[in-house]
Formats: C-alpha cells, sequence, structure tokens
C-alpha cells in the first residue's frame, strides 16, 4: 500500500516507516523536526543519538532498497499539506505529527496555545486535503486513551449504546482529558467524526496507552536507523523516564500515591497495531476508535518491574515517589475495552519484562547521554500553573 | 456588580449592556467590530442601521447617565484580555466574542479554521486572564445548544448520571456538533470544564437556542440604541431570516423537509437568563451548564407562525422550502431538559406572535435596507464543500 505518514521524523513516525517497508508498503512522509527543538527547549536531548534526516534516508535505503519520499513542511502549511498528498496520492495516512505532551501544553498561556492551534490546524488541514486530493484514503489518526479521563465505569472504544429515561441510543463515549494536550486529542476526535459524517471520509483514531521501547526488530544492527528516546519531563512517558533513571543510578519516580492506572504497551505492539489499523482499512464513510494497548498497569507496578529487571542486571534501584505535579485522581476505577485489535489479529507482547531488559541494555550504552541532561528528569510545570521541581515525598 | 462583556459590539452583547446598565450594574466591554466585516464579506448589512461605536457610547451615556467603559482590542492578544481584567477587576466576564456561524465556518478551508481557531484562542485567553487577574470572577460563556446535536433520547442540562454494565457515573452529556463552528463551542465546553476543575475557577456555559427579535423594551425610542439585525444566509438565525423575507415580499426559506425541531427564544429572554445566570453564580471551581431556550418548534411551525402574523399586518406571505444546504436530520426526536433557569426565576415570554409582530413592525422601517442586500438571504454555502444557491423544492 502506498502510505503516507505525518511526523515521520518522531519516536513512532520514524519505526514504523521502518516497520512498513520490511512488510513491503510503499512509504512517504513529512516533517518539520519540531519535536527536535521542543525537546531541546526542554534541555534536553534523545538518549539515542539519532541521526539527521538526510543520513536516516540514506541509511533507510541501504537497508530496504527503495527510497522513503520525504517532505520537509509544515502541516500549518495548507497547500504544503494538499500537495503531499496530490503528488503521492496514498491510500493510507498516519497522522503521528502533532506536539504529544501533556506538561508542554500547561507550561503557560502561550504553550497552551500553540499546542491547541498546532494539533488542531494540522488536522483540520488534513480533513481537508484529504476530501480534495483522496477522498478514498484512509486516515489512521493517533489518539489517546487520555481522551477518556478515568470514569467511574467501563470504557467502551469510543461509542456505546445506552439507556436514558426509557430510550435507547448509540452515543459517543464522554471525553474528559486531563491536559490541553489531551484535550487537542478529544478536539480532534470531534471534528474527525463529523468530516467522516458530512463527507464520507473514513478513518481509524486510535486511543493509545503509553508506549514504551528503545527498539523494534526492523531496526536491527544499524545504528543509523535507532528511533529516538525521549527522558525529560515533558517527551519522555513513564516508563522510558524510569529506564533512563535505572540506567543513571536515579530512584525511578512515580507522581504522588502512584496507583494511577493506564494502558500500556511496547513499541513493537504499537507498530504491530497501527499496522493492523492501515491494512484493514474501515469502509468510506465509517470513523472507527481502537484501543490500542497490550494491559492495564498501575505507574507503580511499572516501577516495580523496572525494577526487578534493573536489579537482575546489576543496576541496583530504588523506587521514591515524587509530588505529583499534575491535577489527577490517583486511585480509580479503569477498565477500558481493547477487542477491536485483538479481533483483527492483534498479537500482545505478554513479555513485558523481557522488552525491559532491552531497553536497559540499550540505554547503558548511552548512560552518558542521559547523564549529561539528567536536571530534565524531574517535573517542575505543576497544573496550577506555578513552576516548582517536585519534591521526594518521604 | 462589575461587569465585562465580550463582544459587546454584537446582536447580544450591545442588547445586554443596555439591559444591565438598567438595572444599575457597572458594564465594561471590549469589541474588535469583527462582526460588522464577516457580514459585509457576506455582501449583506444589518437590517437596523446601528450606529457606530463612538455614537453608541454617547447614547447608552445620555440614557443611562454612566458610562459603558469600553476597549477596541482582540481577543487573540491576551495581553489585551490580561489588561482589560486587571483595570476593571469584573465580578463577571460575559464571553460572547466568538465567530458565530455554522454557514460561515463551513466556506472553505480557511473559513474552517480561521473559526476554530479564533473562538478557541480567545476563550484560552479568556481563562488564563481570569486565573491571572480576578480567579474568583464568574465567565458567562455563550454556548449553543447546537452542541448536542439531535440524540434519539432526552438532553439533560450539560452532565447526566447513567448505568453502563452494572456502573454507575455522572459524565458530559455526549456532544455531537453538526458544523465547524458548533465545534468550536464543543471544545470550548470542554476546555471550560477543565480550566474549572485545575484552577478553581467557576462558570455557567449557557446551551442558548436560536433567537430572534429586534428590540428589548431598554433601547426605548432612542434609534441610537438599537441593536444589529442581521438576515444573509451567515449570521441571519432561522426566525430573522423568515421576518426579513416576509418584509421583502420573498417567500419563507425552511430548509429542506422543514421538520427539524430546535429551541428558541426572543431576544428579551435571552437577555432575562442571561441576567439570571449574572447574578446567581455558581460556587468556586463549578462548572454548570443551563439550557437557555423558551420553548421547542420545528422550523415550519415557526414559518407558519410568521406567516400568520406576517398576513394579519397585510404583508400576503407565503412559505416555501429549500434545497437543504446543510447535511442533517430533518426529522427527529427532540427533548431537551430546560429547567435549571426556570427554576432561578425565568419567565418566559409565551406569546411569540406578539414578538413576531414588533418584529415585523421593526423590520417595515427598515424594508429598503433589507431589499438592498436580498441575493444575501439565500443559501449557496453548501456542507458537501460545494457552493451553489439553492432552489426552492416544489
Amino acid at each position: 500500500m502506498k502510505i503516507f505518514i505525518a511526523g515521520v521524523d518522531g519516536y513512532l513516525g520514524w519505526s514504523l516507516s521502518l516497520y512498513l517497508a520490511a512488510r513491503g508498503h510503499e512509504v512517504s512522509g513529512c516533517d518539520l523536526f519540531l519535536r527536535r527543538d521542543w525537546v531541546a527547549e526542554m534541555g534536553s536531548q534523545s538518549a539515542t543519538p539519532i541521526r539527521r534526516m538526510t543520513e536516516r534516508l540514506e541509511a533507510f535505503r541501504d537497508n530496504f532498497r527503495t527510497n522513503l519520499q520525504f517532505r520537509r513542511g509544515d502541516l500549518g502549511d495548507y497547500n504544503f499539506v494538499l500537495n503531499c498528498f496530490r503528488s503521492f496520492q496514498p491510500e493510507a495516512i498516519v497522522h503521528l505529527g502533532e506536539m504529544p505532551s501533556a506538561p508542554y501544553s500547561m507550561t503557560d498561556v502561550n504553550h497552551a496555545v500553540f499546542t491547541q492551534m498546532n494539533n488542531l490546524i494540522g488536522t483540520l488541514h488534513i480533513l481537508y486535503a484529504m476530501k480534495e486530493a483522496c477522498p478514498k484514503a484512509h486516515l489512521v489518526k493517533l489518539g489517546t486513551m487520555g481522551e477518556y479521563g478515568t470514569p467511574n465505569i467501563d470504557i467502551p472504544e469510543g461509542v456505546f449504546t445506552i439507556e436514558y429515561r426509557g430510550r435507547k441510543d448509540t452515543l459517543p463515549f464522554p471525553r474528559q482529558a486531563g491536559s490541553w494536550y489531551h484535550q487537542t486529542k478529544v478536539h480532534d476526535t470531534n471534528n474527525i467524526t463529523f468530516a467522516c459524517k458530512i463527507w464520507g471520509l473514513r478513518s481509524t483514531d486510535i486511543m493509545q496507552g503509553v508506549v514504551f521501547g528503545t527498539r523494534i526488530d526492523e531496526m536491527g544492527e544499524d545504528e543509523r536507523l535507532i528511533t529516538r528516546f525521549d527522558f525529560d519531563q515533558c517527551f519522555g512517558t513513564a516508563v522510558n523516564r524510569y529506564c533512563a533513571e535505572a540506567v543513571i543510578g536515579h530512584p525511578l519516580t512515580p507522581f504522588g500515591k502512584g496507583w494511577q492506572r493506564r494502558g500500556f504497551l511496547p513499541l513493537r505492539d504499537s507498530m504491530q497495531c497501527l499496522t493492523i489499523a492501515i491494512e484493514n482499512p474501515p469502509k468510506e464513510g465509517e470513523y472507527r476508535v481502537f484501543n490500542q494497548f497490550e494491559e492495564v498497569y498501575s505507574v507503580t507496578e511499572l516501577a516495580e518491574k523496572v525494577k526487578r529487571v534493573g536489579d537482575n542486571l546489576g543496576l541496583n534501584v530504588v523506587i521514591r515517589n515524587l509530588e505529583n505535579p499534575r491535577k489527577e485522581m490517583e486511585e480509580h476505577y479503569y477498565n477500558p475495552d481493547h477487542k477491536h485489535l485483538l479481533d483483527l489479529g492483534y498479537k500482545p507482547t505478554h513479555d513485558v519484562e523481557k522488552e525491559l531488559e532491552i531497553m536497559l541494555r540499550d540505554l547503558i550504552k548511552y548512560r552518558s547521554r542521559i547523564e549529561a541532561r539528567k536536571e530534565a528528569l524531574i517535573p517542575d510545570i505543576r497544573w496550577d500553573g506555578t513552576r516548582k521541581k517536585s519534591s521526594f515525598i518521604a
């Protein structure tokens, strides 16, 4: 298939381009390299020494005997998006080109507004350009499990059928997002649902859990193919941050009580799931939602897993909870469905500890790169609008 | 009370400033006069010859013996908003400063993006400026009944308690908006809910029905105090457009089958309800929703009312349905609650036909101003992205 990846320089985007090429798909993509700038703004860097795009493209060609058709440009520029689609004529568009950090969006009014504008405009431009240039293409859009928040009832996949005062309807499941960033994903969900309804576009909206991992098999031993790995307070996700901490002898830092439960999945599962979505498109006019994660864990359970694996590798890991900079429930019911992907053949990696071992072994090689930016690990962006480093709780 | 009105030059904003001043409140407001530009862009004008702001302010002072403290500026400029709140220290902020037209937002990709940016950024700036300058103030935000769409179950006021798979929770009622503009109101709802939760702000989010009317009593006989009245395809709401049509001998034009049911209310009821919300603020941290309308009618029932009243005035009115430029259900269940405002003392105007008579008598005076822009009446902006004037159906 001809697949266009918006945000192909990112953690997921770069990995996906390799995964799809290895399966024989034709890949094009775009990026503006903003993620590299944002991480630098946080005073951090990718733990993995990722290459510049020119070198990435050479490595791609060396390994897969085909070009990744790359264009540098801004999803905020409608004509750029339109021209990408007009010339490549994609059958699937994977939209990973958004600002993905909750704390970054909570920094101040400018970051809040930037996040909402950047994410909403990009998606609106993609929808209009699809209608104009490739109305039969399939939009695979990255949302987040965070759109749902933590309601006290089960979380279905996108929609649910309910009875209310004696009448029935099938309706979008209520969203209760917990940051300006998470809100953008809810806004996108609403906008995309509407575009599918009025224009007959087709889309799979991926409510993805928290991804962790340093590699996928398709990267092989070519160091130039490695994907980025962030550990700073904004762009490092929970497990990735724990692993970076373990490697430099820093305590692992669950926030608050640490009983927040979330869906998680390894990077290789994310690639597998996105590819299942791409290769099994919905029908014209259909908007569907996949809850994409392997299993639900509390952030403390995951820290304990990292500790176990790290200790086995001789790292001597401790866990110390930090003041929670976020406003979120720290103990709550959490029971989301995740059936659609399993029905389509998703085979979850059940051996999380093996994945963590691969990660820690990879990161040990880059220990000095993490050490050099370790100030970026501890959060100081708070949901109440103040800015103050979190202290350890006891 | 000290009340700040964002969008004080508009249809509702100007009327509200008079209504509040007559009740002894201290009013400040801002506007960028964009509504005047948008209506001009549609090739239209207000049927009522509204005055420039300088003349409006003079008339305000002559009638109410106090100044309306007006600032010209852009809600898209954070420091402008912050300075407004810092200097005036409002107890309530009524946010009417958004782009309010569904068809305008559906024109093309630029109008879609402009609408979402303009409305979202303005509201985000207001929320941040409140947190900074007046965190105890009460935000009265204009949303729309259109946020809910037309579900096949009753529509509660904002939230509902449901049982799902044997567990219970109280959740936001699902929104299913029918245009890029209506989507902005949903996005705002989500953003404001979140701001109240994390910062303890207080807000009343008004899900308002379709407003109609040319005047409120507080305008008296001073022509300088009259509010705008739009009849073009974008900024003219259903009943206002019917009345303009009746006055120039044009058929009244319900869209499609004409059985779309909506909540409607006269301008004087809108003023009464907004004032009730202002004078009865929620407590700190509370986000509440009022469904604000007088009664539910189909668009055909309203056309028939206008015909009856117009015929009595000798206008000889006919009704001819137009092709529906929108994508919407034309026959559907519709049963929204509207209890909160009644509980707080709202006394609905039940005599809609008397209100229509006042409107038609007012508009007859401005017949030539409507005649001069009658091309703007018939819609050509279609939800499918094409542009073509709607024809009469039979």
